[in-house]
């Protein structure tokens, strides 16, 4: 849940005893009708026990019983062998769908994008479902949407579950904050499993010899002695072409058995999918076993794993098999890059993740078809839930269908790597982009002298400028309003006009969050006009590392120029030299203003944006430029959202899940 | 699969040729019969391509197609509504069976246990599930087998799959062996969400006025201040009786915000299910935010983590609640336990582990019905599969049924725990024990000069003392021979009639690995008859702690008696004090000999056993004495498994997974 996203429905004041507020709680009071007690936007399969009062994410959830997963698979057209059920409300989806839609033609793509964000963000999330809830339920297309799996970190944290919210969810909420079908977890042991064989590697290296290793490496069973094929594609990769271990002569020995990693050049970090800040920074291998190998290292949250970023990239198992294989861990001493196969765990990592790669099925509140899968950092990594989710649904949905997907932070992040990254993996165009503003964030980044004046700033500014970016890549917008109790019939008036001038398609308030389906018709309306209009897609870049840094930072931040320090120079450098200067950029920049500067709003001009550090993630494939410094592990605050959750033992009712 | 598990059947040998020969292979090598081209002891679900050539575990499993779990569910009696599929060859079962069945007589109970092992095991999953084919398949009994889940981080290690082996595997072996339904990943989840609150709040204590920790702890919301259920409890135990806030006093406010945990005497550790050495010894907190709040801690291997000792002892949702929030994580400065429910963590613990209590269906090669389910540590935890997969079992097999259960290790160590702890915890009594042995773990028992007086001499101690330990506890023993394809009928011969003399109700050999259940039909025949017998099931103690531990060592280990460290002293005492003295006790000793000196085989006796150190697991219930150091975290060695591993991104078969 939105933490201030309470809203009063109708204006309808009704006095409620304190011992009704809690934290976390939504607050809808509204009148009955006459007829049945229940207001009529109240979706029907709502009991009358959440009625008048208050009704927090998890209640609205719960008290809709998803359809089963089966039927739900079986409406929009998957086969019973297509399917993976994982309990009755959510199911993992086979790839092998692909193969039997292939002529089939896509839907129409929409992209939810936002203005920069105030902290809360502005709801995203909850304008996808309610879309896709007004399309389908409403304006009788095919729909489906797409998001991202959230981290289980902040949800026993700061945040608390994240899966939209009022009457714009996906169901069952619980489910989809907590495990889920257990891709994270995957990650997290395919993760920690590269980052263990790096430090056995160093120890196992350090303190044998060459011909030991060799033996251990290519042990001779039953008196004969073999490569493994992975061993193989290190030694082709090391120009070594030889198949038979005793061929090799003792420097291509040395070559094949040490990977002579520089304990100071080693990129990979250890995960877990907790908010623990104590792990930040570590030393590792002070046991007396580890024989004085001690290194600094840290651990990062799951969802920062490369590997998360390589699950959103794939488009099939042997394309994530094979960016696995990429992944460079470190460097040598020599300074040659070191891949997750010279450690010679790709398989592995390959096995570990065979069923991460099937997106997960789950439904919204009123009963449309969601894909989760996927939910990579939107700052060190690019934000978009998976590839193969959208290719799927895009099938699924067929030639007049709709598939929304979301990218994450504001448009000038989430959108633009949607654009240069996920679709020149995927292939995909899109037809429309959703930007999302609301009244709360236009005002921040507005300068006017009273709240008109604000909101017409914010507009003027920040709207303008993302809006501006969308069409840098040659896509239509539609500007979505998502509308609070507090904002006045002038200020939505005023946002929708401006948005229009400043080239919008079109401009609508929504009311998702009150109503679901019902709150977005508009929006579904015009996002359908829209998509029937011509879109001349277009990559914003084509070019080498340096041009292509400085074209983001100019026609998307709005920057003059650019500064490296000269460790990012010298990166770039050593990028272009490994051969990974054809690779996108993936800029890691705050998300809280067009600039580098989180307290500059509105559109900021007359900057040079100064890029600290450049990095490179081979496997998922991007060179991600450092502008200032990232958090990649997340803390706990003083009191955890963990002290509301609790389980009833009897009901198995989970409560304080937000 | 046990590496040296290799079997030419019927002696008929093969030449084969050198490419087909790969580690981790199965060789079973048999002559055809003229009708069919395949011998009657393969099953004749295999299919031919399988026959006469290289058979590995997982290429038995693979060829043989799981019937649908739906079925098997329907087959051994559940509801529909009772099961939570996980794909088509796994499922959840619901503990709401419990309450339906609640009059249904239970069956038999079967423990299979061994003698002491050698490094590699004797093979008891594969006489368990040997067994359950031969009376489900060939006895027509209803039965069901009890496994624990391996943990992940020696598939890719040292060992391999684990799933039993050859004719006697749970299939599809590679989901056994892989996430399976996300158990461990949730222990790992909640384990790690108590560390990371741990730290982060002894970093708020550090750095927050009691005043500042309340405003936090107890927000004010809406102008309203209340208490958590969470923090209700914590002032209940503090002796504080007070709901409103305002309430307390500053001295009260103090104490309740207030922990003061004491660094040095965290006993809370990290938890990873990958073998990763490296973090056996670490220092946290180095980054400049954790304000240099650094200490030492470690990573234990998840199935180490208290948390699966508590899912393994459990007899329902409330008692494993009660028994996450009793956790203690280590002494305040004052000297007083610190527990998860003081943490606020114990309700978020609940909702983690809320699926993992559910024990998860499968079957054996041959259709037979599985639990799977927790896998707590065999020394520092009681090596015992759950209370639950074997309550639902007893239940569903009925009075003539028979639930066959697994404990780690040898006799002296998972037996004694099974039924010192696994028992008393879940009020159910053992019918019969199956002693598992090996002639060549007799071998190295014995003391002789040729093969057949070294077999005799393992036999007459080692095999003799297990059974003796078994029958302290008043039940009947059935020896189960696990053949291999170098044992001799003479040596054969000779262990069956000694352990008949030792007082074995029965003792027969089993082929079960090379034919499934046809070769386990003469075991099930003795176990059907020893479960028929009187069983006089007592416990060994009921006494305070050190003479706990002394009867175990005395009784079961043959020691002449135990001598404490000062340190092991007075944390007797300190148990004692805290009112912990009740809890049964979890010997955590080496499994390679009764004794505590590894090297010392057969049954030692004139030695005194050294206790170092006493800890307890307060949740899990059980106080366990360290004799010697126990490793709680294993490593990689120079070539792990994970280097034959791999996934073919066409097929999706799996290879290397032994």
């Amino acid at each position: 849940m939105q933490a201030d996203a309470m809203v009063l429905l109708d204006g309808v004041n009704v006095d409620v005893p304190p011992s009704w507020i809690r934290p976390g709680a939504a607050i809808i009071c509204c009148e009955p009708t006459l007829e049945t007690g229940i207001p009529e936007y109240i979706p029907n399969l709502l009991s009358v026990a959440y009625f008048l009062c208050f009704i927090s994410d998890i209640e609205i959830s719960r008290a809709q019983t998803p359809k089963p997963v089966t039927q739900l698979a079986e409406e929009i057209g998957l086969l019973p062998e297509e399917l993976e059920a994982y309990g009755r409300n959510k199911a993992k989806v086979r790839l092998s769908l692909l193969d039997r839609l292939h002529s089939q033609p896509d839907g129409k793509y929409v992209l939810v994008a936002g203005i920069t964000p105030t902290p809360l963000g502005e709801g995203k999330s909850t304008v996808t479902i309610g879309l896709v809830q007004a399309m389908s339920a409403h304006l009788k297309h095919n729909s489906f949407a797409c998001l991202r799996q959230p981290s289980q970190g902040p949800t026993f944290g700061v945040k608390g579950g994240a899966a939209g919210g009022g009457y714009a969810q996906v169901i069952p909420m619980e489910e989809f904050n907590l495990h889920l079908t257990g891709d994270i977890h995957a990650i997290t042991a395919a993760n920690n499993l590269v980052a263990a064989a790096i430090d056995a590697r160093m120890l196992h290296e350090a303190t044998q010899s060459d011909k030991a290793l060799f033996n251990r490496l290519v042990p001779s069973v039953n008196g004969v002695r073999s490569f493994s094929p992975i061993q193989i594609s290190r030694l082709r990769r090391l120009g070594i072409f030889k198949t038979d271990p005793a061929a090799l002569s003792m420097q291509e020995i040395s070559t094949f058995v040490r990977l002579d990693l520089d304990p100071s050049k080693i990129t990979w970090q250890r995960v877990v999918d907790t908010n623990d800040r104590f792990l930040r920074k570590i030393t590792v291998g002070q046991a007396s076993t580890e024989k004085g190998q001690i290194r600094e290292t840290g651990f990062d949250i799951a969802v920062a794993s490369e590997i998360m970023a390589i699950l959103a990239l794939a488009d099939s198992l042997e394309d994530m098999k094979n960016r696995l294989a990429r992944m460079v861990v470190g460097t040598s001493r020599s300074g040659q890059p070191v891949t997750a196969e010279d450690l010679g765990v790709s398989g592995a990592l390959a096995v570990l993740m065979k069923d991460a790669i099937k997106p997960t099925l789950m439904q919204t509140l009123e009963g449309s078809p969601v894909f989760v899968h996927a939910g990579p950092f939107a700052n060190i990594a690019h934000g978009n839930s998976s590839v193969l989710a959208d290719k799927l649904a895009l099938k699924l949905v067929g030639r007049d269908g709709f598939v929304v997907t979301e990218a994450g932070f504001g448009a000038d992040i989430g959108m633009e790597k949607f654009f240069n990254i996920k679709c020149r993996a995927s292939g995909l165009r899109p037809n429309v982009v959703v930007l999302v503003a609301t009244v709360r964030a236009l005002k921040m980044h507005g300068g006017g002298p009273n709240n008109l004046s604000l909101v017409a700033g914010g507009c003027r500014s920040n709207l303008k400028k993302q809006i501006q970016i969308a069409h840098l890549f040659g896509v239509p917008v539609v500007v979505a309003l998502n509308v609070f109790k507090t904002d006045t019939q002038a200020e939505i008036d005023l946002v929708c006009q401006i948005a229009k001038e400043c080239g919008a398609s079109d401009a609508v308030p929504c009311h998702h969050w009150a109503q679901g389906g019902r709150g977005s018709v508009e929006l579904a309306k015009a996002v359908d006009e829209a998509a029937n209009r011509p879109s001349n897609f277009q990559f914003l870049y084509n070019t080498e590392v340096m041009e292509k840094i400085r074209t983001i930072a100019r026609k998307v931040y709005g920057a003059d120029d650019v500064e490296l320090s000269p460790e990012a120079k010298s990166k770039i450098d050593y990028y272009n030299q490994q051969g990974y200067g054809s690779l996108p950029i993936c800029m890691a920049k705050t998300h809280l203003s067009l600039s580098h500067m989180p307290e500059k709003k509105g559109a900021p001009t007359g900057f040079v944006l100064p890029i600290r550090d450049v990095r490179a993630s081979v496997g998922a494939g991007f060179i991600y430029p450092l502008v200032g410094t990232m958090s990649t592990m997340p803390g706990l605050p003083t009191r955890p959202c963990f002290y509301d959750i609790d389980l009833d033992p009897v009901t198995e009712e989970i409560t304080g899940l937000f």
